[in-house]
């Protein structure tokens, strides 16, 4: 294994793929969960890896929304449950009510019973969807599976990392979609209602802060209108300021160790310029 | 395991996605590959996937060079086997003399083994690297691992897919880097010689065909310079314009089936305005 030292700039988003990688091998995340943590952390580099304004309204938005709901649900994946199980029973605990179900791209049993192992050792009781009850209609067999007394009866979902057919489906129930994802242009945020385009563990520590607040005013049933398309926009406008910030400061290039080592004979270079 | 129809907009990529899980699964690709495959796919959509017309021509200047060393090597991981033993295979007949190396970050000897059966299915021989004969100065021990007949003596060094760390030490030593990476702002991108910001087997099938063309006016020894920091610009202005494009094209939300089925009661919802 990679060591990792905590003086590594990136040593944050390396232990974060360490822990991933671990997850992995003990089948908790699936190989394609592993690939799509890639593709999110290129997005979060663009954002700057930072929460930006128009997610903090989402995140605003969504808090009234899960404080207001009859039924509100939260569906939890692999890639969630080893990223965030932490934070899932913090939002749990900050909204009773608040169901939590395990719902899974790549179903296995074993998976399911990893995924809900991590849930309760952080703390969340019960946990919905490791036996699946009911079928989403409208979608393939394996990918249906939801309980009846959660995700299938819910008004109001959070669907963190979710997949886009899924994601479709459940609108097409009517359900109201809360999404994180740090793509504004995959499916799933396109088709949510309140698209949050920031990263799990930040969106999930704050939002459980804001439910609390959110819940002192809650009004059953009411979900004001959230400005969706204006916050895929300014997602995407963030990601191309952070790409036109990265392209003015070029990284000096960087010698291991700092000393500049003695040239191979043969392999020195004559008349070597740096453009 | 997921069904993949030949009809999905994203078919090619869930192919090798689905191909890379099964990789891992079999110990060729680390976890940490898959996700570094997941960082490119975000590059590579930002590209619009497709080879920009400056990674072209870094590879006619990457062909040239491969033309004129005297002792060129291509270093080969566990995705780059994954992904592209062929079109490696491929290069390597464009090239007599151009070595093969088995190079791994995440190295054990069962991984650099089915690397190198890999590599040999394709046709590729030989197949250095395997068992480790020399080190770089400057690395951690289990990255430092080289074949003393490949890239310890190599005068020029392609890297696909190469950690930063490796990048610059094979930098250090004096040798010429050239890197395939879908990353501008990677270390190895912005270290490389000639940086080749494009997607692996866009990059190889051009890249045999220019080398072929290059061996015609072949001159040992002689390396034109080339404009590196160009190169990295014109790929993050390119990234910069797929995101613009992207963000005028909002994708329609779409319904499963196209259908729009009955809203459950109780979940109904009422003025739900898209916005």
């Amino acid at each position: 294994m990679t060591r990792l030292s905590p003086a590594h700039p990136r040593y944050r988003s390396l232990r974060t793929r360490a822990g991933l990688a671990r997850a992995a091998e003990g089948g908790l995340v699936a190989p394609e969960g592993l690939m799509a943590h890639g593709r999110g952390e290129a997005f979060d580099y663009f954002l700057g890896e930072r929460t930006i304004p128009s997610a903090h309204r989402a995140i605003q938005a969504a808090a009234q929304w899960l404080a207001n709901a009859r039924h509100p649900v939260v569906s939890v994946n692999g890639n969630v449950a080893a990223l965030a199980s932490r934070e899932v029973a913090a939002l749990a605990r900050s909204r009773p009510g608040l169901w939590v179900e395990v719902n899974l791209f790549h179903r296995s049993p074993a998976r399911a019973r990893a995924v809900a192992a991590s849930l309760r050792a952080a703390g969340v009781r019960p946990v919905l969807g490791v036996v699946p009850t009911a079928r989403l209609p409208g979608l393939p067999s394996d990918r249906a599976l939801v309980d009846r007394r959660g995700i299938l009866v819910a008004d109001v979902c959070l669907v963190p990392l979710e997949d886009g057919d899924r994601a479709e489906a459940l609108q097409a129930m009517g359900k109201r979609v809360i999404s994180i994802d740090l793509n504004p242009l995959s499916r799933t945020s396109q088709c949510a209602d309140i698209p949050i385009v920031d990263e799990l563990t930040r969106t999930l520590a704050r939002l459980a802060a804001e439910v609390r607040a959110a819940r002192r005013a809650a009004v059953p049933g009411r979900f004001p209108p959230f400005r969706r398309r204006q916050a895929l926009a300014d997602a995407l406008q963030a990601m191309r300021e952070g790409l036109r910030a990265a392209a003015r400061r070029p990284r000096p290039r960087s010698r291991p160790g700092g000393a500049s080592p003695p040239r191979r004979p043969g392999t020195a270079r004559r008349s070597r310029r740096r453009r």
